[in-house]
């Protein structure tokens, strides 16, 4: 076998043809930032736009893991490839490895059509949260049609990264004060799709009313979308195909009314703004670190200049 | 009588003359912060090092200003000029004005020999703190050899500005837990001396045991100064000359072993950094407010260019 390539543009080429190692060596080069991520990030910028992006989110424990094996099931049975980012942004944990509790997502791993990386930081300059939009870019432009990010929690962190995609989906259970717990956690804002998984646990129903009267309190415009609530046993396959047909509802709803559009231009504006002041943080870094800084700070301290001017002639004149 | 001028240059002299009212407008001057207040900070920064900077601080009601204007009366009495910058983080309040519980202080305000100014942040960029060390050189280039910096609390910021000083005085009152407050809000780490306040008060001995026991416990090197309590009735004039005295061995002390040099070049170095920082900030505000993010934008939208090539070419390559 010849040595696998790295050059980003024939490893982009391999991932499109449906070499999975290829694509799994594009995220680690995302993963690790420098000059290759950002080859990569030019490759794949004019790809963008075809794939589907769904967000699932929800508690620790409400089954986030196992309704995601369970989508990824479903698609399989009709002949569906899917890629999913599992996020976890406690976890220094890398390398596309499967965590502890995502073993089941494992029963996948076999199959050619799925692709399942978690995600980590590592070296990229931008954190988790420019990682990951840069992966969903990676896998949409390797040409992954349905893209599933899953995050393991609903910190903030969470809810941000859960705010990439084009459909959220937020999982509850059954069970008082749930519903009012993803309430405080600002999922009500962002979920576009409810799924009350272990709906076969008692409290179901006392869940689904609190839910909807939430909706009904929260300020939706008469035209918007209203988050339906979808029942699930994911453990047992039950409800997946309402929560995929639901999905598919909530994208024919926001294409149809331009929403989608504006969603992700929102985005990637709110991701340029950040990417900027992360290279400004890089520059200051930079600049501090530089040798110059020794003689600038001489200077001062003899007082042969003042620090303003000190910091000027170390950075150049404001732009703007 | 001539229109006053607003020359940096030409204030300055006349500062240096003892004109308390050019004084008060180079001060003006920095708290505005912009290209005039870049001018001072040129013309004072060669002139700086000949005054000795004494901080005083502790909690609200310990009698700070009482205490402060004690000293007035005590260098007053020997022929010495003072300068005092009175500093409130909390209030916007600005312009020379005198604060309420520093009343007692305008006893003062009619002596030529006295400069009293309380600082706010107003324009200036990089805030209260920034703004202080500039005020502090201006003071010292204008000839003043006191210079007393007063805050009101002891919060973070308090703590920070009040750690420009050469000296730094800490007031504490007698009473069950006052010293174990000091050192809670992190005074036992920047006290040089310590002042008992209203020690005619029940409770002063206590308080100076309390205080010696901490001294005690915490890691003092053998050669170090270690802060000597002072006991005082502020009111009444009471300890004035042994603070002062004390003040006076501490700034022997420290001259001596090159600990003052030190002190200086650290808290200078810390300036220059913080002054990168701030210019940077101010630069991120430029670029997202100028004309050519638009046209930045819409090139990312239409994937013409992927977000960060767009970064890269509105900041320029990454220095350093």
């Amino acid at each position: 076998m010849a040595p696998r390539s790295t050059d980003p543009a024939t490893l982009l080429e391999q991932a499109r043809a449906g070499d999975r190692g290829a694509l799994a060596r594009l995220l680690t080069l995302v993963e690790r930032g420098g000059p290759q991520s950002r080859e990569v990030g030019r490759l794949v910028s004019p790809r963008g736009g075809a794939a589907h992006v769904v967000g699932i989110t929800g508690a620790p424990g409400a089954g986030k893991s196992t309704l995601t094996s369970a989508l990824i099931a479903h698609l399989r049975a009709r002949g569906e490839t899917v890629a999913v980012l599992a996020i976890d942004p406690s976890s220094p944990y890398t390398g596309g490895a499967i965590l502890g509790d995502r073993v089941r997502m494992q029963d996948h791993a076999t199959d050619e059509g799925v692709f399942i990386r978690s995600m980590a930081t590592r070296g990229h300059l931008g954190g988790l949260s420019l990682a990951t939009s840069e992966a969903i870019r990676v896998l949409d432009a390797a040409g992954r049609p349905w893209i599933v990010v899953e995050t393991v929690g609903v910190g903030q962190v969470e809810v941000e990264i859960v705010g990439k995609a084009d459909t959220t989906v937020v999982v509850v259970n059954p069970g008082w004060g749930d519903a009012v717990q993803a309430n405080k956690a600002g999922l009500m804002e962002i979920a576009d799709v409810f799924v009350i998984n272990k709906a076969d646990r008692k409290g179901t129903e006392e869940t689904r009313r609190d839910l909807e009267q939430m909706l009904d309190l929260s300020d939706l415009a008469h035209d918007a979308w209203r988050p339906p609530v979808v029942q699930a046993v994911a453990t047992e396959q039950k409800g997946v195909d309402e929560l995929w047909s639901t999905v598919l509802q909530h994208r024919e709803f926001i294409s149809a009314s331009g929403e989608l559009q504006r969603r992700r231009e929102f985005r990637l504006g709110e991701e340029l703004r950040e990417i900027v002041a992360r290279r400004l943080e890089q520059r200051a870094r930079a600049v501090l670190g530089d040798g110059r800084w020794d003689t600038l700070q001489a200077d001062v301290l003899a007082h042969r200049v003042d620090p303003w001017s000190a910091a000027d002639e170390m950075l150049g004149p404001v732009q703007g």
